[in-house]
């Protein structure tokens, strides 16, 4: 008990809410994207449900918001509890790399025994019990040393939009859950993620990490030094009111880089943790589909009322007071939301990014 | 010149507006039936389409609006120029025959001498300038006696959907627009409606009458007495602030028949004034998609803006400010209005209407 309480002092989340993404469209918007919806008409959008989810293990005081200062209104609107100090807000896109180092060096100027959870803040965990018992057995390894650790969710097809980490040898007096990495393999193509299943060795690269703040920020100076000098150049600041006027001159000067790239790949102290949560990266309509409850015709309802007629493996969304009636569609997303209504084949999803350009462009900003 | 005056004076014109239907839901409501639409985003629904082309033929003071009291307010608003003594709110759904025998009496009151056009308020009629002409002929027409007339459309198809008028002879001295009428059919099977289309002898019955109020009258006596009973009880209510008391009474005692099956069928003195209107009925999602201007892939767009990829012979309407995207729908209605978006095979729309009363049942009177 003692030692929980200890923890939750030293433990912060950092929950990186920055993104964009017209994946979603019409229901993730550019002022909206979609780490801010209610996907599932429970009533919170997928950032509050990530927020929820580590309240448990962190103090709102100590949860990190990282985002663009687009959405600053909206995170102040679904994250009241949060401190407006907390809501670190990125003067330019730049990848994970440049977010994470800056939430280090943030977290480390008020607490330089941290203990730092990274999260996406847009992914589906449908187990949250088990999310807290990987949490909690990960917070307790990184606060023991120089580690740097990855969760790795355990694959259930051969998904090749995913990244994938190969899990290495087992460490003595740890839990077997956690390993030393082998090796990260970005999208592989069909036949190999086939193999990456067979053998067993290979879990999906959730984006979830956990690492001391000392730790991340020493393999940021090993690794990737021109990140590493960009920021440590702001040392003095961070946690002073002086820190944003540091930021918003430096930051635009880091290179747009994924952490995984910049450190995981490279660094010789990386370990996952595989686990199995439930998980999707709700990153296309078909994840979305794939991970929600279908009716006996294989049709998925998203928070809206439908009447469905010979309609088969269909994604339904719309708004809680809207009838949807269709009849003989057969896989197909209809979507609709505010001024927009997608009805478009499932297998074709990987168009709607530049169907939203095209609609940009001849329509107009309102529409995207 | 002194003759159009004349004419004007004592021409009304009776636009039935009471109607309700379910076959353009979700863009028809219970409350909003078609007539009170902006169907073709002019911004004038077709009720005041029908007002304004009577315009040049009827003061605002002489035209007569018959309707169900549910839609008083809509009319106001959406006719703000028509006196309100000018609307009848019928107390009870009665077809067509109650509503121009009420009708009737209360212009006769108005003016003994009164020449009636007798108007749907949800057709469209393409040719403005025929329908001016085709009018004026024709009350130029009943004007000189005890004459029935109804207007019948030149057939482009062999539609199964309307009733039939077969002109006979012609009348020494009238223009050969005019003829005695031979025969009425309703809705022919397709091999009769093929026949009727090759003899050039058929026309589409239109639901537009011209006659004196006093020709009616005598009609209602002859060949509908029990209707002309009932309402031949108020005389002397008429056009009075008494009337609607009398009516309120009354009119649900009348049966419910419509005037082509009460007197056009019956009576001796019919005549029918053929005319190229450029007209539908609009009766159907299929008559709308008929009548209006297609594109290159035979789409239809009704007032709103669409993306089509891979789509044919669909008809696409919800609001001018909304986007439709759609992909590889053939044959379809796409209609998104307020709480319902209705994605149907235009060759299955006739399931509409139970489509609707399975919405009401399970989802409740709000979205019908």
């Amino acid at each position: 008990m003692d030692n929980d309480i200890d923890r939750k002092r030293h433990c912060y989340c950092v929950i990186m809410c920055g993104g964009v993404g017209s994946r979603f469209w019409p229901f993730s918007r550019s002022g909206r994207p979609k780490q801010f919806l209610d996907f599932f008409g429970t009533g919170r959008s997928l950032l509050q449900l990530t927020y929820d989810r580590m309240l448990p293990i962190a103090d709102p005081e100590r949860i990190i918001l990282v985002t663009n200062s687009a959405y600053y209104d909206i995170i102040r609107e679904q994250l009241p509890d949060v401190p407006v100090a907390n809501i670190l807000l990125e003067p330019a896109r730049r990848n994970t790399a440049p977010c994470v180092c800056w939430a280090a060096h943030h977290i480390h100027a008020l607490d330089p025994e941290a203990t730092i959870v990274t999260l996406p803040s847009d992914h589906l965990i449908l187990r949250e019990a088990e999310f807290h018992d990987v949490i909690s057995r990960g917070i307790d390894f990184v606060e023991a040393g120089d580690r740097l650790l990855t969760i790795g969710l355990k694959p259930t097809s051969p998904h090749t939009g995913y990244g994938y980490i190969q899990r290495g040898e087992r460490i003595p007096d740890v839990d077997g859950e956690i390993m030393k990495v082998k090796s990260f393999t970005e999208k592989p193509d069909l036949e190999m993620a086939k193999v990456f299943l067979e053998t067993g060795e290979f879990f999906w690269n959730s984006g979830m990490f956990l690492w001391r703040a000392d730790a991340i920020l020493r393999a940021f100076e090993r690794y990737a030094p021109e990140t590493a000098c960009i920021f440590d150049a702001g040392a003095g600041s961070y946690g002073t009111p002086g820190e944003m006027d540091f930021i918003d001159a430096a930051f635009p000067n880091a290179s747009s880089i994924s952490i995984d790239y910049a450190i995981m790949e490279k660094a010789d102290n990386v370990y996952v943790e595989t686990a199995d949560l439930g998980w999707s990266d709700l990153g296309t309509w078909n994840a979305l589909y794939d991970c929600s409850p279908k009716n006996q015709d294989r049709n998925v309802t998203q928070n809206c009322k439908v009447l469905a007629h010979n309609c088969e493996g269909t994604l339904f969304a719309s708004g809680p007071d809207k009838i949807v009636v269709a009849c003989g569609l057969n896989g197909y997303i209809v979507a609709d939301s505010g001024n927009a209504l997608l009805i478009y084949p499932l297998s074709e999803e990987q168009k709607v990014r530049q169907v939203v350009n095209e609609i940009k462009a001849r329509f107009g900003e309102e529409f995207v």
